[in-house]
Parts: structure tokens; sequence; C-alpha cells
């Protein structure tokens, strides 16, 4: 099958997910179609959701798809927790395990591998939502696991960021949870239906009343949800497009997408003048010696960086 | 107090807390200190420890210390586990709940919080690794937790990589150590006295069997251990040491360490070449109109990236 710029715009999910795979290898025909396609992208709403690994988010994301669904918008959905089981965890494939969405095609769901992406998860995962949001999808959902700092660097990524919390957590997920505190935008309190789930509002509301988010225009709202009974999922379907509606009201759905740009192209710009600088190396006695020197420990990395960048020059661009 | 490298050297653990503190900040003091102390590093051996919340790494880390100690190794940690009991949560800080090991002078144990690191941890942790190197620790154990990505960076700076198994783990943790399996070095299933230990150790045998492992030199030995109650560390502790001697006779221990020196060299590459060419663009109406058409979606990251290295020009090194 070939892909084209066409055949994405008009959302075909193979197209889709054969782009992707050529962007997760860093296939140069998959990043020049992702130019060809950058123009179409900008309007995905991007939520994050993130949480301990037992938390239910794949529930609770499959009853967010089926809401979103019911209000005609399509979603895609990235499951970058390893333990998903809304992707039948990234490190089995593709096996998805959810059954009631895969018939629709306003749903595209992806999971991706968390091992072999060395530093490159990000990238994926930006590149991914630029695929998804070209295809027309109204809502990308991107859930991760909430433990180490993955979570972190992709709610980068997200306009929204739900963090799911459990009654019942010990003092080590309340540690936890002080550092999603900052990344949250909307908390969550799922399987509510369980003993101590109005303690851990309280907690979360405490918490969030010490914290400088309430000097911001934007409150976090706290809602309870018991996602296996689609309890509470309407509303936070709800509080979900309250908050896009005030990125967009205040300008910042756009200095979102502006950020991610800007940081998109000075990673490029880092590659692209090491290659470069790298390259125009090669075989040169001197760099040869000066990785010799630096297996050897005559010489520092910090140094023989400095002695490399000599060999570079740069000059303003013409307009 | 004033740091130097002779007061680094000689071990003394106020300079290198502060010392670590100034890279984690990136001080450029500390990085000059860095400097000259590179060519005191490449000594010491380190240990990645990773396993799922829960599997008792940070009992195990207490355990390895203690028979390190016997052995008369000087050991130091890095504990990038946030939910890890040896650093009471980084997130709460340095305030660390391990008592036996806080009286001797020879155990240095760091913490590291995992937030706010934004695509820093990797080169946080590698530069902690190279102060505890230069202040003259044996062994460096980094414990990691086995969620996301994390643990699979972070084995790249482990000469030898432990993966702690438990008994009666669910599918979602199976799922999890499909991925482990390649990182690993040395198995570990603690809690052995739990029902279904000797379950998991012919599960992970099975498992290793089946992969490539086996064509290697070293084959990744299971071992069967009780935290709490000391059972089979010394067996662990003895299966590090091989190891290290595997790795040395087989010239893999000089080869881990320079990769990781050529890897730390192009990051700084990286950096300092897409630093300097944005720096040259300062105020340049070319460069401030790149970004308007990038904001306005007009141009893409990667054509604007192109664009701007078309000012950059790179020649060979001297000797």
């Amino acid at each position: 099958m070939k892909i084209d710029a066409q055949t994405i715009i008009r959302g075909n999910q193979l197209a889709g997910a054969r782009l992707i795979r050529q962007l997760e290898e860093g296939d140069p025909a998959g990043i020049e179609l992702l130019k060809r396609l950058y123009t179409h992208t900008g309007n995905a709403f991007v939520i994050g959701i993130t949480g301990p690994p037992g938390s239910g988010k794949s529930t609770l994301v499959n009853c967010i798809i089926t809401d979103f669904r019911q209000r005609k918008r399509k979603v895609a959905v990235v499951a970058i927790d390893p333990s998903s089981s809304i992707s039948g965890g990234a490190l089995l494939g593709d096996r998805i395990r959810m059954r009631r969405h895969t018939e629709d095609d306003g749903v595209f769901i992806r999971s991706m591998a968390t091992r072999g992406h060395l530093g490159g998860l990000s990238k994926t995962t930006r590149e991914t939502v630029l695929v998804f949001d070209a295809m027309g999808y109204d809502i990308v959902i991107i859930e991760t696991v909430g433990v180490g700092q993955d979570e972190v660097e992709i709610a980068q990524f997200a306009h929204t960021t739900a963090v799911v919390s459990l009654p019942g957590m010990g003092d080590d997920i309340q540690a936890m949870k002080a550092g999603l505190l900052e990344i949250g935008d909307i908390f969550i309190v799922n399987k509510a239906d369980s003993p101590g789930a109005d303690d851990v509002v309280l907690q979360l509301r405490n918490m969030l009343e010490m914290s400088s988010t309430l000097a911001n225009d934007w409150h976090p709202p706290i809602l309870k949800t018991v996602a296996v009974e689609s309890d509470g999922t309407t509303e936070l379907v709800d509080a979900f497009l309250d908050h896009h509606q005030y990125l967009i009201a205040s300008g910042k759905f756009g200095e979102h997408n502006f950020k991610w740009e800007f940081e998109f192209f000075r990673q490029l710009v880092m590659q692209m003048a090491a290659e470069r600088l790298l390259d125009s190396q090669k075989d040169s006695p001197a760099f040869l010696n000066l990785l010799e020197n630096l297996k050897q420990r005559k010489i520092d990395p910090f140094s023989a960086a400095e002695g490399l960048l000599k060999g570079m020059k740069s000059k303003r661009i013409n307009a």
C-alpha cells in the first residue's frame, strides 16, 4: 500500500499505523511525509492520563473514549504504560485487548514500546501525536504509568494532564503524588467506591491549597470516578472540555503548541548539528587522536567536546 | 567549605555531596571540577538493580552494602526509585531512613529526584557515578524502579544489571519481565520463602533459554534471596564479583566505560553545537522570521532546522 499525505489526512488507519512505524524506525520517508502533513496539524486536543500501576487508568480511558464518541469526537490513544491492558502491554506488541472500540473507525489505539527507545520515547510520542492530529482525531489521549520520570516528560506534550489516584495509597505513593501535583490539571480519585476515597480527596485538596497552583487562573478540580461502572466519567469528560475551553480562551492552547514545536525544532537542530560536526571529522587524524585520548582518560568529555567545537563556524542565515 | 579535586579524591562526603548538587544544578564550577577529576575515574564497578515497586530492592541493597563492606569494599548508592525506602523517597529529599550504614565512612548514599530533571536524569546519574568513582568508591550501586524506560536508560551506565522478581507476580509483571530479560546479567527472585518462588525461577529459566542470551559467553544466573533475613545475599555478591571478573577478562569492562564516555561526549557536542548555532542567530531577522513561520505552522520543524543548519560550517580540527 502506498502511503501519501492525502491517505493520512483522510484518516486511513492502516496508512497511519505504517507511518508511525516508519517514524519509530527513523525512516527518512516517514519524516518526509510528516513534513508535508505538518501544516495539517495543530488542532488536536491532547490529554495526558497518568497514575500508578493498578489505578485503573485503562478502564478509565475506555470510558473516556466511549463518552467522547457519544459526543461525536474522534479519539486516538497512545498507550505508553507497559502494563496497560489497553495496549495489552506494549511489550507484547499491539495485541489490543480492548474490544469495544476496535470496530469503530473513529477510534485509533496505538501502544508504544518503552524499551529500545532510549531517549527517543519523547520524540516518537510527539511524532505519533502529530500523525493522529493530521489524521483528524479531535482528541489524542496519552496514557502513561506514573512512576519514574516518563510521565513528566510526556506531560510536556499534553494540553491537559489528569493524575489518577486511588483510595488506600500508602506513604510511598503519597510521596509520588507530591511530584505529580505540579503537573496535574485535573485530579481523579478512581475506585471511589472503596473505603478511604474521601480521605484521598481531602488530602489532595489540602496539598493543592498548600501549593502554588491556587494562584493560577485554573483551579484543578478533583473528581471521583468508579471507572468499572462508568461512574463519574461523564463529569470527567466535561472537565476535560472545560479545560480545553480555558486553554483556548487564555491563548495557552496555541502557546503549548508552539512550545512543543520549538522544542522539537531545537532537538532536531541538536541532532543535525552534532551529526554534521562528527561527519566532517571522519578519518581526521586529529579527531581519532581525540577519541583515543578520551578512551585512555587523558582528556575529559567536556574538553573533548570543546575541542571538536573549534571546527565549527556559524553565521547568520539569510532571509 | 572549599571543594577542590584533592578533597573529592580523598573521599570527603560533604564535598562530594556539594559537587553532585552543583552538577545537578548545571553550575559551571561543578563541571570545571569534574573535568579535573576525570583522569581519576574509570575504576568503579557499577551495579544496576532494578525491579517493580515492592520487590524489596531497598532491603536487598542494604544486604549487598553490608556484604561488600565485610569484603572491605567502599560502596556508594544512587537511589533513583522514587518510592525507595533507601532514600526515603527522593521526593522527600535526602531523608535517609537507612540507619545501619550512615555511621560508616565507606558508604555514601545519594537519592536523586526523578522530577524536574527532564531528559537530564541520565546525565546527572552519569555525573554522580563519576564523582563516586573519583572519590574512590569501589562499588557504585544504581537502584531504579522497573517500570517505564528509566531503568533501561540507567542500565546503560551499569557494568552489571540485576533484575529483581517476586513470587506471585501477575501477567502484567510477566510482560515487563520480557523487556527486562534483555538487560539482566543476573536475575534475583526475592522473597523466595513465599509460595511460587520456584515457579518464577522456572519461568525465568525458560524465558532465558528461549532468548538469545544463551549464545553469549555469560549465562545469567538466577538466584533466590530472602533479603529481610539476608538469605542468599552472599551468593548474590559472589555473582556480582564473578560478572566483574568476566567483564575484565573479556575486555568488556573497558569497552563499557568507553561507550559511556563517548555517548557523554556526543551529548555534550549536541548541546554545545545547538547553543552556538542558536546564539549566532540572536536578533537575526531571518531567524525571527523562521520562528514566526514555525509558530504559524507555515514551515515544519524539520525544514526549519535544515534552514538553520545552512548557517553552519564545519571543518576538520587540527591535531
